[in-house]
C-alpha cells in the first residue's frame, strides 16, 4: 500500500517529475524501423514520457526523433516537408535536422543568425535490430545501449512486436514481475491444446499456487526467484527485472525466451514491447515463437485498431474494454480460466481495469507480492532522492554489458543456493541455450 | 435560488458527502431481477451513488452486489469467474461471496488468515417484486424495506421499468414534484387521441394553469396539494413525496396509478424507476398501463441504445440530445406542446438541457414552485446537519409501513380541509381503488 | 514570447474577462440570415464569447438572439415554441421576445408582475447584407455598425461564408495579419494552374521570402505594410487590421478583394467569416471569387461535416486533424508546398496544430513577426487597462465610417512614403477599384 503522494511519485513521468528525470537517464525503445519505411517519407507522430515527438527518416536514410512542434509559432511538423535531410515546417518554412537543430529560416533576413539559437528536443537516434532507440536525457553523450540479447541477435532468431496498453507504466511493469498471476490468469482449464514442452511447467504452477519469493539485487536490476515445491524438489522460476522497465519471462524446456520493455508513453498509456528469441536457432512458426495463434500461449498481439492521430500509428489492440476483450463467457466455464483469448490481452484486461493510474492506497498486498513490494521500494528510494535534488547512482546506467542475461525455470535440490546454482542459465552465452524445465 | 455551496450540498452524493451519507441510510432499488437471469451467469457492472459495483447471481440463485474491484490489486471482478457461490478474480484468484467477504486466496500460503480481514463493500441484497434492493449504509442490520404498494403487489398488477437520465438526481426529483409543468410540457394541442378518462383531468390543467400549493409534512416525506379552481369547486391534485427519492403521480378516474424512484447513479446521472400499478385488477394493455404506445401519455420508455461498458446494461434511451429527442417540429405546431414524443422523454429533454448539474444560483422561482422550495429546504436542513456532524432524525427510516400510500386527484368543496378530506384516497387499502377525478 | 499570465489575458473571452469585456464593446457578426430561413421556424443554438445563445426568426420575420436557457429553471429554449413573436419554454410556458424580455408566465397567478423583472441576455439584432449582427455589451444604445465595404455592397458583388476553426481567436487572427506565411504555406511548387493575374504577385513572394514590415496605427486599427524588393522597386503588400478581429487581404490585379472576421465562439473555437467582394462589378464564377475550386487559391470552404448539437449547425469543415486535413503526401512532393488542398484548410491545419490555445511562452518570434508583435502589444495594453478597472478608449468604437477601407498590393519607388502613396488604393471609393499588382 502506498500513500497518495508515493503513488504520484511512482507513476508520473512527464518533464520535470522525479520519475521522469529517472526515465530520461536511460535509452528508450521507441519505434520499429519498419514504421519509417523510406527516406524522405511520411513522418510519424509519437508520444514518449508525455512529450509529443515527431519521427522521420531523412534523405540519408537516418532516423530523427525531435519535438513535434516548430519552435517559431508552434505548428506541428507532422504536416511538414521531409526533404534534404530535415523536416521543414510548412507554415513559414523553418527547417530542422535530425538532431532538432534549426538549419534554415527563410522568413528571416539572409544575414540573420537567429536559426543557430533554435534547437528542438532531439538526439540522433540509433537503430539496432530493427528498432529505433531514443535518448531524451540531458547529457551531450548518452550512455551505451543496454546489451539486451534479444536486441542484438540476427533477425531470424528474434521477433519483436509492439502494442499500446491503456494503463500507467508502473502497473503494467508490476504485472511483468508478478509470477503468481501466471497460475491463474493465463491458465487453461483443459491443457489438451498445450504443447508437451509447455505443459509440464504449467502443471507445476497449478500444483503449488502460492510461490515463495527471494530477490537478489544486481548492478542492472533485480533477479526474482519464485519457488514452488514440486516432486520433492524446488521448482524455481527465475525472472529478470532490468532497469528501468525490462523484464524477462522464464521459458519452458528449449522453447524461445520471452521478454518485455514497458515504455511509458504518457502517464496513462504504456508502449509494451514484446520479444521472443532463441540464442541457438531461428524462431519457428506454429509454436508461438513468432506469431501467436489464437488460443495458444503466445505473447505477441497481431490484431489492432486502424491508425488514428491519437494512436501514433496502429498499436491499440482491437480487444478492449469496449468489447469485453472478446471474453467468451461459455469458454470461461469450460476451457480457460479467464475466457479471454491470448496472454497479452488477458494482462491488458486486468491492468486496464485497475484504472488508468491505479490508486495503490486501496491495495492489499500479500506474501505473493514480494517482488512487487521489493522493486517498488527501490523505485521510490530513487524517486525520493531525485525529488529532493540528490543525484543518486542509477542502476544499470554504466553497465550496458551486464544486460546480457536470461531468465530460466530450473529444478534444484531444496538445499541448493538458487541464485548461484542458476548462473549458467542466467548468463547469456552466445549460441547456447541451457534447457529450462 | 441557492448559493453555490448549497447547490453542492444538495447535489453531491459520493462517499463522504452529506447527501451521500443521507442516501446511504436508505434502501436503493438497483436492478431488475431479470437483469441477472441465471445462477453463475454473466455479472453486471452498475453504478450507485458514484460507486462502482458488481452484481451477480450466485450458484444458489441469490444476488450479490459488491464493490467492483478486487481488494488485492484493483482488477475488475467483472471479468471474474462466477462460481461456487462467489466471484473469483481471474488475476490472482481471490474470491468473494455475495456479502463481499473474501473467502479464498489461493496465491497466499494455505496457513494464511489474510483473507478473513478482506471484505469488499456489500450487503446481501433482497429481491422483492422483481427488483433487487441494495443497502450501502454503515449499519450491521439495515432498516426494513419501505412498504411501497407498487413493490408488493402481484406481478400482473404492477409494471416496473427503468431508464438512465443524464442529469443530477435533484433536478429530476424536482421535476417529479412539480405539478405545474404537466399543463405545459406534457399537454396536447389536440386532445382527440386521449382517452375519455384522461381527458377530463387534463382539461382542468388547461382551465387553470397556475395552481396554488399547500404542503403537509409526514413521517415519511411530504404530501403536496395543487389546487385549481374548476367549475365552482377546487380540483386538488395530490402528490406524494417519500424519502429519499420516491414520488407518486395522481391517476385519472380508475386508471392505473403511477410512481417513480429517482436513484442517484452518480452526481451527473440518475436511474429513473417507473411503476404503474392497480390495486384491484391486472394492468391492461393498450391504455398506457404497461407499455406506452407512441403519442400517448404512457410513462414507460421502451426504446434504448445498445449496451456499453459505460451504460451498466442498456438503460440509456435512444432519444437524446444528439437527435433532438426526436422532436418533430411540424407536430409541435399542430399536435403536441413540445413536439417531443412521450412523457418521460419530454421530462428528460427539459431536465438534461438544464446541464448535468443545474446551477441553482441562476434560477428564478415563482409561486408555482412552492413544492420544490419546500422539499429542497427540508433536504438542505438535513444535509447541513449531517455536514456539521450532527445525527439528525431521518424521515422515513423507521416507519416502513407508512410508505403504503397513494396519490389522487379529487374534487372538493372550497371550504373542505383537503388533507383530511382526501385520506380515503391517500391510504392504500388492499384490493380497493377509490376513483380519482 | 508572452508570459503565461499575458497569454491568459490575450486569449480568454468569457464573461467578466478583460478581453471578453473588450469584445463585448463591439458588434459581432453571428449568423448568415439564411440560417434562419422562415418566420416562426426552428431555432438555432449558437455560441459567442463562450456564452450559450439561441437565435430565432420571430413571427414578424425579425431575428432574436437571446440567452439559451430559461430564467425560471434553466431548461433550454431550443426545444421551445417559436410563436407569436417570442420563444416559449415548453417546460412551464415562460415566453421571451427577441430582446430577451419575459412577456408571458402562465404558471404564475394572473395578477403577478414577476415576468416584468425577468430578462434574458439579448439585444434585437439587425441584419445587414445577409448577416445577423449581435451586440452583447452593456450599453442601452449600441454603437453604429462598422461600415465594412463587403457588408454593404449589393449581394452579387459580395460573397460571404462561414466556418468554425478549432483554435483560439488570437492565434487565428495572428495568422491573418502574418504576411510572411503566404509565401510558404499557400504556395505552389508548380504555378501552372494559377491564373496569370495571380501568378505575378505570387512570384514576388518567392523572389523575396523575408519581407520587412512597417505598421501605422489608425483610429480603427492598424495598417501593415510588408515590403519586398522586386525588380529595383519595393513591392508593398498592405494589410488592414480593423478592431476587434477584422483583416483584409491584398488582392492581385483587378481580382476580387478578400477579408475575414475572426469571431471568438469560445476560448477554443473561432467562427471564421470569409468575404470576397468587388466594388465595381458582380463576382465571377470560376476564378475563386465565389466558390473555391479544389486546387485553386480560393478562400471559401464548402465541404462541411453534418450538423450536430455541438456544432451550432454545420460549420465544422470535413477536413480536420482526424483525416490529416486531406494532406496528399505525393502531391506535397510535386505540386504544392503543404500538400493540403485549399488555402483556408492549410491555415486551419497549422493553427489547430498549435493546440486549442497556443502557449506563447514557447514561441520564438523573428523579424518577420513584426505585425503580430505590434498588434498583440496593442491588445495587451487594452486588456491590462481593462483588468485594472480603467476605461481605456477603444479603437474603432466611435468611428464606424472609418471601416470603409481596403487592402492593396502596390509597386512603389524605394523613396516613396508607402502609407501616403497608397491612400488611393486603401480608401474604399464606391464603384471604383484601383488595380493592385
Amino acid at each position: 500500500m502506498l500513500t497518495p503522494e508515493e503513488n504520484e511519485l511512482l507513476t508520473r513521468v512527464g518533464p520535470g517529475t522525479p520519475m521522469g528525470l529517472l526515465m530520461r537517464a536511460y535509452w528508450l525503445p521507441a519505434l520499429l524501423s519498419t514504421e519509417l519505411p523510406e527516406a524522405d517519407g511520411k513522418p510519424l507522430r509519437l508520444r514518449l514520457l508525455g512529450e509529443h515527438l515527431l519521427a522521420f527518416r531523412d534523405s540519408d536514410g537516418s532516423v530523427g526523433v525531435i519535438g513535434e512542434h516548430c519552435a517559431h509559432r508552434g505548428a506541428s511538423l507532422y504536416y511538414g516537408r521531409n526533404e534534404k535531410c530535415g523536416m521543414r515546417c510548412v507554415y513559414h518554412g523553418w527547417k530542422y535536422d535530425r538532431s532538432g537543430q534549426c538549419v534554415d529560416m527563410p522568413s528571416e533576413p539572409p544575414e540573420s543568425t537567429f536559426k543557430d539559437k533554435i534547437k528542438l528536443a532531439g538526439y540522433p537516434p540509433p537503430e539496432r535490430s530493427g528498432m529505433v532507440w531514443v535518448y531524451m536525457g540531458p547529457l551531450a553523450e548518452p550512455p551505451a545501449l543496454p546489451a539486451l540479447e534479444w536486441a542484438m541477435l540476427p533477425r531470424d532468431q528474434s521477433h519483436i512486436s509492439k502494442r499500446v496498453q491503456q494503463a500507467n507504466w508502473a502497473q503494467v511493469l508490476e504485472g511483468g514481475i508478478d509470477s503468481s498471476h501466471g497460475g491463474f490468469l493465463h491458465s487453461m482449464l483443459d491443457n489438451a491444446n498445450m504443447s508437451g514442452k509447455q505443459r509440464r511447467g504449467y502443471m507445476f504452477h497449478q500444483v503449488d499456487t502460492h510461490p515463495r519469493y527471494e530477490i537478489v539485487d544486481t548492478a542492472y536490476g533485480s533477479v526474482i526467484g519464485a519457488r514452488r515445491s514440486v516432486e520433492g524438489k524446488y521448482y524455481w522460476r527465475i525472472y529478470q527485472f532490468l532497469m528501468p522497465f525490462y523484464t524477462m519471462i522464464p521459458p519452458y524446456a528449449d522453447l524461445a525466451l520471452g521478454g518485455h520493455a514497458f515504455v511509458p508513453r504518457d502517464d496513462e498509456t504504456t508502449i509494451v514491447w514484446t520479444a521472443t528469441w532463441h540464442p541457438a536457432r531461428p524462431l519457428q512458426e506454429g509454436v508461438d515463437e513468432r506469431h501467436s495463434a489464437p488460443g495458444t500461449h503466445g505473447i505477441h498481439v497481431t490484431d489492432f485498431l486502424p491508425p488514428s492521430p491519437e494512436a501514433d500509428g496502429a498499436w491499440f489492440p482491437r480487444a478492449s474494454r469496449a468489447n469485453d476483450y472478446f471474453l467468451d463467457w461459455a469458454k470461461q466455464k469450460t476451457e480457460r480460466m479467464s475466457g479471454i483469448p491470448g496472454v497479452p490481452i488477458q494482462d491488458a484486461a486486468m491492468q486496464e481495469s485497475m484504472g488508468a493510474i491505479y490508486d495503490r492506497s486501496n491495495e492489499h498486498l500479500g506474501a505473493s507480492d514480494a517482488a512487487i513490494i521489493h522493486v517498488r521500494r527501490r523505485w521510490l528510494r530513487l524517486a525520493k532522492a531525485l525529488a529532493s535534488g540528490e543525484q543518486p547512482a542509477l542502476p544499470g546506467i554504466d553497465c550496458a554489458p551486464a544486460y546480457n542475461v536470461r531468465s530460466a525455470g530450473v529444478m534444484l535440490d531444496t538445499d541448493q543456493p538458487w541464485f548461484e546454482a542458476a548462473q549458467k542459465w542466467l548468463q547469456a552465452e552466445a549460441g547456447v541455450l541451457q534447457e529450462s524445465v
